[in-house]
């Protein structure tokens, strides 16, 4: 399916997608979520089996699983979105493209539907970070659909900043996705709520490069957690510094988590190498994720 | 002076300060002002020196040059901002702390009169980056001054505006500096305006926490240029990642800015290492920039 050279080419890695749905505790919600988590986890990368397999390369299989994700209201992404403390929603995402780090992302946006296309559109254009107002506009002019904030409030995540204080709710977070496609270059790609409760302007690690996304010629990464630690950590640049300079993936992914919590903070995360290695890493209790390389079917996990 | 211990004692590096003024083409105007600019820059340093032989740490110190520097109708951060293409001033600044990797910054903010400050107070509290309007009001709660955004609008971004498709008159950039304290201990401060007529909501690499400003126990950075590039060479993220590693500071400064030009942008950068070393680093004509270090006198170079 995948070989195309003759004899003398050198084969590249196979195509795979990682996708995650965000780490935190295994609450009691996500417990009693997870047959659906897991079915929706599996579609996702069953969509994203097929458009790579039809040649689809890395950048829009990612942002493709991404989207799929941010239209779940089980994830806190899109519609699922955690509400601010003032009860209104703020997203952010990411993507990047291994092969010319071509990179766009927005942050603090309201009304656009889903806020990973916003931030493809910005790395076709001349900016990297756009935020706010400004990002959904330009979403909308160039036909992106929109909705209006409320549309976004979802009574799950009502409920989920009602009871914050007493149960910490929101244990589904953030989603993201790396991809290698059939070319071997990678792409990555992650959209977020943000934190339930979180005061309206906050930022965290999901928008911003080498924090919480990365892609180059030799690694992607998607993180999930307690995106200040991630940012204060430079959770993905350390990653593809340290696969740069010859380390394991999974040796690489197991620091930059270990540094993450050497600044207080707890998460997950998912790479991809352009080498053909894979990594899943979590330090919470839980993590929806999933894995699907050329040749297998896809496979899904919640728990650790 | 700062000599401290006892025999035994190892001597930390002697306190330091390097400033930046941004970097980019040497065009008449700067030419005119260089008089002046040099003037600015050895009296931050000189203020700055005074602070540090005081006891002051290297974040008081580096956060007060910023602020300085943000004073000066002449550079492009507070008073002085680019304005974007409708004519209003966005401001971005970030400011960490080595020992700890405390982190603060603030992205598209309008009215606080020293954004450096607003990215200090975000440093003192539960999150790292806040953008827009709830960063200008939480500023504004804690008593930092604000004045309208049409009290940032200066005659000569107007005039830089205006010509702009002509003349690229913006040769004046982003502010920074680096510092390291009498205990040896680093920090990192940036402060931009951004780019004159930029989209309002664009972002630079300023308040990106390894892309234009870094600090932890081993280098402090802070860069200027063409922010796009920067954000995806990963630039200070990159040279703390080479310096952890072992690599010289000069070596690991130079590599940073060749991954700039790598991905398409040009620009400078200063940094300060915990063993003692410090660079200066430019791909463009002109930086204006300074360096004081213990035991000497503050210089001041504007060109190459």
């Amino acid at each position: 399916l995948i070989a195309t050279g003759g004899a003398a080419a050198p084969q590249p890695p196979l195509p795979a997608i990682l996708i995650h749905a965000g780490a935190g505790p295994f609450r009691d919600r996500l417990r009693a979520d997870q047959p659906q988590v897991t079915r929706v986890l599996h579609d996702v990368l069953t969509r994203g089996r097929t458009a790579l397999e039809q040649g689809a390369d890395a950048l829009a299989v990612a942002i493709r699983c991404v989207e799929l994700l941010e239209d779940c209201e089980l994830f806190n992404a899109g519609v699922g979105s955690a509400l601010c403390a003032d009860g209104t929603v703020e997203m952010s995402a990411a993507a990047m493209r291994g092969s010319d780090r071509a990179a766009g992302a927005v942050a603090g946006v309201h009304t656009v539907r889903n806020p990973i296309r916003a931030a493809e559109l910005v790395l076709g254009g001349q900016q990297v970070l756009m935020i706010g107002e400004p990002a959904d506009r330009r979403a909308a002019e160039h036909g992106l659909a929109t909705q209006p904030n409320d549309a976004f409030i979802t009574k799950r995540e009502q409920v989920a900043l009602a009871l914050r204080a007493q149960s910490d709710a929101a244990a589904h977070g953030t989603v993201g996705a790396v991809c290698r496609d059939r070319r071997g270059e990678l792409a990555a790609a992650t959209s977020t709520g943000g934190i339930s409760g979180q005061p309206p302007g906050r930022v965290g690690d999901s928008p911003l490069f080498g924090a919480g996304t990365w892609a180059d010629a030799n690694v992607a990464v998607s993180c999930t957690g307690e995106g200040e630690a991630f940012i204060r950590a430079g959770a993905a640049a350390r990653i593809a510094a340290q696969v740069a300079a010859g380390r394991s993936l999974q040796t690489s992914a197991s620091d930059a988590l270990a540094e993450v919590g050497a600044v207080g903070g707890r998460g997950g995360l998912i790479a991809l190498s352009a080498a053909g290695a894979y990594a899943l890493e979590l330090s919470t209790e839980a993590m929806p994720r999933g894995r699907w390389q050329a040749g297998g079917e896809p496979q899904v996990w919640v728990a650790r």
